[in-house]
């Protein structure tokens, strides 16, 4: 019951529930769980080039010839390339921080392996970084920190826009999104 | 209790509670929102100029004489202005909709008053026209047959940014969104 609780959102009472449950009903599935699990553990690592989780030395994306090398989007977890894929259209690469610069948690250029990040752009094939960090203080923090220290080796440096979601109604939308839409709007071609 | 169910969200049940609340414990409030909604339902029309809500002539965004008459922005509702003047640094008028184009519910550009809109952009003083309309299938179609309308006649007709909402997280948010994010990126400066 107390291993169940690292678990996102398990506490004390679902551990027991979960317990029993795979106990007097799944065996077998609590087995597969355990070698799945185990499996996981010992076989999924970062892609040495991107830092997205794979199996092998290099991730599908990375390993995809059809992938365009010369744009990198550098987002903060492996759940957002997921996003991002899903939603389509995306065709270059991507880079992934495994975080957000965050100076009172001690995360800093270091732990986020800022330096693979630049050791990739000094590549000549490098020709345009997209930062896609999320759009919190530290996700913009973060990008304005790679934005400096890439700025000088690609083409060109963008963040992704910021304002109205897709359905959203301005009678529900917060004052900063408001300006980041009224600011950020493009001519109607 | 059946004349308080007109009120958005109050269903028999909640008008019943309210009705025995505002006799048993509230005669005076009661008496006092009869009498400003009489006054309301009288007193308040549309501003001659952009259609907001007023109890003269002209509004009091219209009237302003500080505002920047060359900027106008065009919304669906009242309650959309309220969100962008609480947003604050929008400095310009607006012209307001009450609606958006519908075909299904009989909503052409006659009931949207847009020859309203033309008329307005046909004096020289306007210069720009952001279609803030929402970010749903009929505030798109609405924006683009506004910018069809009065492109001619101005230097500029905008479209408000879409994107991610400020604080949003790419992991959460929908596909298009994201497309929009990623098509809408703007370089780091």
């Amino acid at each position: 019951m107390q291993s169940l609780q690292v678990l996102p959102g398990v506490g004390p009472k679902s551990a027991q529930r979960m317990a029993l449950a795979l106990l007097q009903r799944h065996r077998e599935g609590a087995a597969r769980l355990s070698e799945d699990l185990m499996a996981a553990v010992e076989g999924i690592r970062e892609c040495d080039r991107c830092r997205n989780l794979t199996e092998s030395e290099l991730c599908g994306i990375c390993a995809d010839a059809r992938r365009d090398v010369s744009v990198v989007c550098v987002v903060e977890s492996p759940a957002d390339i997921f996003a991002i894929e899903q939603a389509g259209g995306y065709t270059g690469q991507y880079f992934v921080l495994h975080g957000r610069l965050s100076p009172i948690d001690g995360i800093g250029p270091a732990e986020l392996k800022l330096e693979r990040l630049l050791a990739r752009v000094r590549l000549d094939e490098t020709r345009e970084v997209i930062v896609a960090t999320n759009a919190t203080v530290e996700g913009e923090a973060t990008a304005h920190y790679i934005r400096e220290l890439v700025g000088d080796h690609v083409s060109s440096v963008s963040r992704i826009a910021q304002g109205m979601p897709v359905g959203g109604e301005l009678e529900y939308a917060d004052g900063g999104t408001i300006l980041h839409a009224l600011q950020g709007r493009r001519q109607l071609a």
